[in-house]
C-alpha cells in the first residue's frame, strides 16, 4: 500500500497492541496509530479498511465497517463459520460498501495466464483440474491450533483457485488425507497431507493435493486440461541459472514461501482493490467467493471424518 | 522378439484366423503357423508362448499353456473376472511355470527411474503419488464395447504403476467419471474421463486422472513426493527442437501413441521374460500383479457406480 | 531510488531542460530541480550524484562531480573516449571519491548465480564463455547516429559480463558483422548483426552473439564451461505458463525489454551504490571496468574494420 | 544394417585383420568374410559398399569401389588432404555410381527439424547460428596422432551442420584455440578446445565452440537465429525423470556418447542410402558435402596457426 499501490494513501494503523501500531505506523512513516479499530472507523476522512487481523475477528469488523460506510479489503478466511459469514455479507450488502476477499493468488502472473486461457476458450471446456499446493514447512502447533485446520486454512486458497479456473461452481467433495508430516498435528485433531476431489456443476473434475511439507520449497502448480488442450502453471525460481556437472543438471529450488512466490498478487490484489474504491465496479473476488471457498473446507472436512463424498448443495444460504 | 530380443528364438505363429497367422509369420520369417494354438503347445521344441488374443481369451490360454508345462507372457488384463483369473493363477502355480503379465510401463526408462528413486529412499517416504494418463484419442465404439470399461482397460495400466511406484497395496479406492468426449461411450455405459483415488496401506494417497482424448497427443506423467523430496516423469517428445518467433516459445507434441512412447519398454519387458525363463527368478511382473490391477478396476467401477470409496479388503482370493 | 533504496534520499534533480526537471521532481515528490548541475554540485548536504545525461557529458560530469567531492553512479558507457576516460577516472582517484558504472547485468540474479558458481571453483577452471545478446528491436536511427556504434552501445554490457563471468582480462578480439536488420543503420556507418570472439589471458575463449531485433523479444543467455561443468543463464518470462493444443506446446515470450528483464538488477546496483557510499569499500563496478569495456568496444570496431584480430595491449593507459 | 534397414541384405564383410572379419560375420550371421576388399569388389551380385576402415585408406577404397561399379557409402572424412578427394570424387563421377558421405547428424531428428524450420521460411532468414559440440572425453593419443587433428576429425561435424541448417557456402573462417584438457594432446601438435566462427555467402555468421571434455557428457547443441525468429535443439537424455529435495532440482545427464545420442541418424543415414541406391535419387550428403567440410577444417587449422581470418575462396578444386 505504501511502495507499490500509487492511488492510495495509507492513513492510520489500528492494532490491539498499541505498540505494534505505532511501531509498524513509524516504520512507514504514517502518521496515526491505535489500538481500538473503532477509532479509524470513525475517521470520516478514511474511504477503505484493510482487515489482516485474526480470522475470529474478521465477521465482526466487517460489520462495523460495513457500518460506518468504508469499503473493505480482508484476508482470508471471512469466517470459519457459515452463519457468521452470511451476517456479515448481509450487512456489507444493507451498506453497499465494496468487499474484497483476500485470495490473492488469483493475481499471480502465472495462474492467471491460465485462466485467461480457459476464458478465451483456448482449451475449450476444463474436463480435469489438478492444483499441487504444497508448503515447503508445517506452521506453529500454536498456529495449527486456531487455523481452523488444514482444509479451512491451506486448501481454502485452493478451492477458490479452483472454482477461479474452471469458472463454475462445486456440487461434490471427497478428502481424504492422514498425518504423515508431524504426530503432534495429529494429537490436535488435525490432518498435514490431503488429496480433495471436486466434481463441478458443469461435469469437471478437480483434484487438490496437499502438503505441509516439501522439503525441496512452495509447490505451486495447476493444469487445467479441457476438450482443446491444457494450460498449466509451474513453479517460480528465483534464477533461471542451470549448473551441469558430472552428476547433474540442475537447478536451484523454488521461491519459498508465499511471500517470494506471490508477491506480485499481493501488490496487484490491493491495486485492483483500490481501483474498485476508485473507479467503482464489482471487486474480483467478492463475499460469495469468500463463503464458497469456507463452505468447500467445512465440506472436505466433513468427507473426511465420514470418509464418503459430501455434496454442496445443503451448504448454501 | 525377432529384431530386438537377442536369446529368444521365435518358433511359431498361432492365430484363429489362419491367413493372418500365415501372413505374420512369413514377414518376419518364421516357418510355423497354426490357427489353433493347442499344435503349438504340443510342440516340445517351444519353452515359452505370448498371449496376445483378446481378453476373453487369456485365462484359458494360460491354463493351457501351463498345462504343457510352457512359461507364460501375457498381454493385461489375465481377466475381467477374479474367479477365472484365481483359476488361471492357480493352474500357473501348479505347473510351476514362469507368467509374466503385460504391464510393460513398468519398464519405461522414465517411469523405472522414479520407481529407482523412491526405492533408494532418496526422497524419503511416499506420501502422495500423482499419475496423469490421457490417450490421444479415444478408441472405436467396438473396441469399447468388449474393453470391460475405462477401468479395466486404460486406467488398469495406471493402477499398476502406481502400486509399482509406491511398492505397496491399495486399501481404498474411490472414482468419479463422466461423459465429456464422446456420449456413444456413454451409451455403452462405459465413461470416458475419470479422477481415482487411492489410498495405500502405508499411508500414501495416489491419485489418477484419465481421459480418453487429449488433442495435444499421448499424456503420461508421474511423481511421487514424499518425506524427503519428490522424483517425477515427464511426457516424451520426437525431437528436442524449440522454435520462438513473434508469437510463441513452442515444441513440439508429445509422442503419440503408446508405440511410440512405450516401444522401449516394450523391448525391455519382453527382455525380462526372456531371462527369466533362461536364467530362471521371479518375472518383475507377476500373476498377482495382473490381479491385483484388474481387483482395482473392479473396485473403481464399484464405487464410481455407488459414489463412495470402496475399500479393497473384500477382493481378495 | 525513491520507491526501492531504502537508504537512499533522493535530494534533487538537474536536466538541462528545465521544465523536463520539475516535471520529474513532481512526479516523485522532490523538492529541488535545476537546468545547471552545478547548482546540485554546489549544494553541500548532497553526498552523491547519479549520472543518466548523454555520453558525450559523462566525462565533463564526473570530473566536476570529483571535484566537488561528490560520490558519482555513473551511467555506461563513461565516454567513447579512452583519454578523456582517463582523465575522469584521474580525477575520480584524486577525489578519492566513489565511482560506480551502470553496468547493472552483473547484478541480474542469474547473471550472478552463474559468476558465484564460477567464482565457487564448482565448474572448475573457465575455458569456453557464450554470450548471446540480441534485443527486440533495433533503436531509432537518431540514436544510432550518437550511440557510438553496436560495439560501444550494445556489446559493451557483454564485454563487462564476459569480464565478469570470467574474472579475467581479455587478450585478443575479433569481430566480425554485417548490416542484416536495417539498411539505414548501414548508412550510418554501424553494422546490426555481430559475433565477437574473445580471448582471455588465462586462455578462455568467450563468443558473444548479437543482433539488433529478436522478433521473439529480447534473448539474454549466458553459458560458462569450464574444465567441471557448466553454468547457464536462461531467458526470463512474464509467466511460467504453457499451453498445449492440437498443435504444439508453448509458452509466451520472454521478458521484453530491458527495463522488464533488469528492473531487479537496477535497483540492486543501485543499492549496491549507496551502501558504498554510506559504508565504504570497492565498489562492485569500478572505473577501471568501464574503462575496459569501452577499449573492448573500440578494439572490436577495429578488428571489424580490419578483418583481424586486435591484441589488447596497446589499448592500456 | 543387418537389424535395421530392412531394404538392404549385408553380403560379406571385409577387414584387414581377417579374425576381426570372421567373428563380425558370424555375430550377425553373415556367410562370406574376406582381408582383402577386393574380392569383395569382384563380387558382381554385390551393389554396394560402406567404407568404415582407417582415414588414410578412405580415398583408395572409394576409387577401387568405383571402378569397380558399385555405390559407396563412406564414413567422413574422405580424406584429409583435398587433392586426393578430388581425384576420389572424380573417379565416383566418371563410374556414375552413388557417393554417400557419413555426416549422421543431418538425419538426428532434432537437427533436421531445426533445418526444416530454417527451410520452411518460418524463422526468415538465417542470420547467427551458434554451435556447441563437446565431447564427454578426450580420444586417446594414439587416436589424436591419426586423427588429422581437431578441426579435421571432431569439427568437420559441425562444418557439415553449419553448411546444412544454413543452405549456403562458407566464405570466411576463423579459428581460436588451445590445450586445456590434456597437455599430451599440445605435445602432439593439437589442440583440444576451439571457438571457430564462420561467414557464410549470404552474409550470415555462424560460431562454433567445441571441447574434447565436457565432464557432464556429450553436448551437441544447435541453434539458428533469424530475421523471423530462431529455431534450436537441445541436448537428449535418457530419462525425462526430475528429483527434487532439499538442495535442488535436477535431471540426469545427457546421451553420453555418440552412439547413444544419434543411434537413430545412423540408422536414418543407412536406410536413406539403400533408399538412394534402390530407387535412384541425389544421396542427401554427396561428396561435394564431405570435400567442403574438409576443405573447411584445413582452413580452420590454417587461421589458427596464423591467427587471422582465411578466405575459402582459394580452396576450391
Amino acid at each position: 500500500l505504501v511502495h507499490n499501490v500509487p492511488c492510495a494513501h495509507l492513513a492510520a494503523v489500528a492494532d490491539t497492541d498499541l505498540v505494534s501500531a505505532q511501531r509498524c505506523a513509524a516504520e512507514i512513516n504514517v502518521a496515526r496509530a491505535w489500538a481500538d479499530y473503532h477509532a479509524l472507523l470513525d475517521d470520516t476522512t478514511i474511504d477503505a479498511v484493510v482487515i489482516c487481523s485474526s480470522t475470529d475477528t474478521h465477521a465482526r469488523i466487517i460489520e462495523d465497517a460495513a457500518a460506518a460506510g468504508k469499503h473493505i479489503f480482508c484476508e482470508k478466511p471471512i469466517d470459519l463459520d457459515l452463519v457468521r459469514i452470511d451476517r456479515a455479507l448481509a450487512a456489507v450488502e444493507r451498506a453497499g460498501v465494496v468487499l474484497q476477499v483476500g485470495f490473492n493468488r488469483r493475481f499471480d502472473p502465472s495462474f492467471k495466464k491460465v485462466r485467461d486461457v480457459v476464458s478465451s476458450g483456448e482449451i475449450g471446456v476444463p474436463e480435469i483440474v489438478r492444483i499441487t499446493s504444497r508448503d515447503p514447512s508445517p506452521p506453529s502447533i500454536d498456529y495449527v491450533r486456531v487455523s481452523g485446520g488444514l482444509f479451512l486454512d491451506m486448501t481454502i486458497h485452493d478451492f477458490d483457485t479452483a472454482r477461479f479456473l474452471v469458472g463454475q461452481e462445486v456440487e461434490e467433495i471427497y478428502a481424504v488425507g492422514g498425518v504423515m508430516v508431524d504426530p503432534a498435528i495429529g494429537l490436535e485433531g488435525d490432518i498435514d497431507t490431503a488429496v480433495v476431489t471436486l466434481r463441478f456443476a458443469g461435469g469437471a473434475l478437480c483434484v487438490i493435493d496437499n502438503s505441509r511439507r516439501a522439503v525441496y520449497g512452495y509447490d505451486q502448480r495447476v493444469e487445467v486440461f479441457g476438450s482443446g488442450g491444457s494450460a498449466s502453471a509451474d513453479n517460480c525460481y528465483p534464477t533461471s541459472a542451470v549448473v551441469s556437472d558430472a552428476h547433474s543438471v540442475r537447478r536451484d529450488l523454488p521461491l519459498n514461501f508465499f511471500l517470494e512466490r506471490y508477491t506480485p498478487s499481493y501488490i496487484a490484489e490491493m491495486r485492483a482493490f483500490v481501483d474498485c474504491v476508485r473507479i467503482g465496479g464489482v471487486p474480483p473476488v467478492g463475499g460469495d467467493d469468500g463463503r464458497a471457498a469456507t463452505a468447500l473446507g467445512i465440506a472436505a472436512a466433513e468427507s473426511l471424518r465420514r470418509d464418503r463424498p459430501v455434496r454442496l448443495a445443503g451448504l448454501g444460504p
